[in-house]
């Protein structure tokens, strides 16, 4: 295999959330890889050869092979290169809870903007209210820790970061208001501390971009 | 600690299907647990106080501590206890496979036959298509082997075989087809296979008794 054991490359789309956080996994661990933009709007067959199923990104290629969806990505990441780790060490317990809390930002936070998005009048409302309410469950579970997982940034963090550029985005086009960094205090430092973190800082697209891409796929 | 370390409980549901696929878990891992029945009409302050964010079953508990989240719990009996593995061993790519199908089933699936009881008319039509062309894939990914992950029953197995369950629940509910086990022949095959494993035959509720249960909780 020689050289070719050490091919890593991302198929990816710049405003996609899912794809940020890979990105960031590869840059906090420090993983070399080369980054493949793909559009969306006009797939390309390699696409659709490594995903036929989804024809979505991120796909990783390592070696070849494809790995598909963002959360799958991340944790093949980590099962490979062990260094700089971003999950809980030999602790089946606290990965478990890293786990959890990942499939909490994704079926509260990630589908809950997305509903927000689709929705209109009182059922909006109510959508933006859940979402406000899994910000306060968010608050409870950081309560003045520097990152979810303690000290260190880990794949909460990440994850977490990613959808919070979609919330600003969805604020600003649904003119609603969920994160408030005021009432969510704890959340408010923590993202500043996120965000000025070597490997994230700079490494993501402007908010008025995204909400121009935005507002250009849903009209 | 002592004779705590030992202690695993399941706090279940007969009905549903993420508490069955734990069941099965672990009893093709052959691991002793005590089980608990929880009545969701009239939730235990216990289940209120173990699972505070989703209020659901299954919850494991093991020496004290809560796993919530079938797949969640899945990983952690599977990393705690490691013989008879039902995860690909060593193999961080198998391992990612089995995930994006897990992740698979529960997006098309699971989600799926939720829609189609959600529906109707032309929606529902769409949806029961949508299910139907999941099973296509799947028969295209089985395609002739016996378990998914080759010769020995894997966790992509278990939780199929705790969603066919639900699957036919819906198709009476419903009215509709969607399992059709002459045209997706290797998954009929497959589900006879399954059914027929110790651990998992005679380990779950009748259809009859699901469908005066969904009902009884729909109407």
């Amino acid at each position: 295999m020689g050289s070719e054991e050490e091919k890593l490359e991302l198929l990816g789309m710049w405003a996609s959330p899912f794809v940020q956080r890979v990105k960031w996994v590869l840059k906090l661990k420090g993983i070399e890889y080369t980054y493949t933009e793909e559009d969306l709007t006009n797939k390309s067959q390699r696409l659709l050869n490594l995903n036929p199923i989804h024809k979505m990104v991120p796909v990783l290629i390592h070696n070849g092979k494809p790995i598909l969806e963002s959360w799958v990505i991340i944790e093949y990441i980590e099962e490979t290169w062990k260094h700089n780790p971003l999950f809980p060490v030999d602790d089946p317990y606290q990965i478990a809870m890293a786990r959890f809390w990942g499939q909490f930002l994704e079926e509260k936070l990630t589908e809950g903007i997305r509903r927000v998005l689709m929705s209109e009048g009182e059922k909006k409302e109510k959508e933006v209210k859940q979402v406000i309410e899994s910000f306060d469950v968010l608050e409870g579970e950081l309560n003045g820790k520097k990152y979810f997982g303690g000290d260190k940034v880990g794949i909460v963090d990440i994850v977490l970061g990613s959808i919070l550029v979609c919330v600003d985005v969805v604020e600003e086009i649904a003119s609603v208001k969920m994160f408030d960094s005021q009432k969510h205090s704890s959340l408010g430092c923590w993202r500043k501390t996120f965000a000025e973190l070597p490997g994230v800082e700079g490494d993501s697209p402007s908010k008025d971009d995204l909400v121009a891409y935005a507002l250009h796929r849903i009209t």
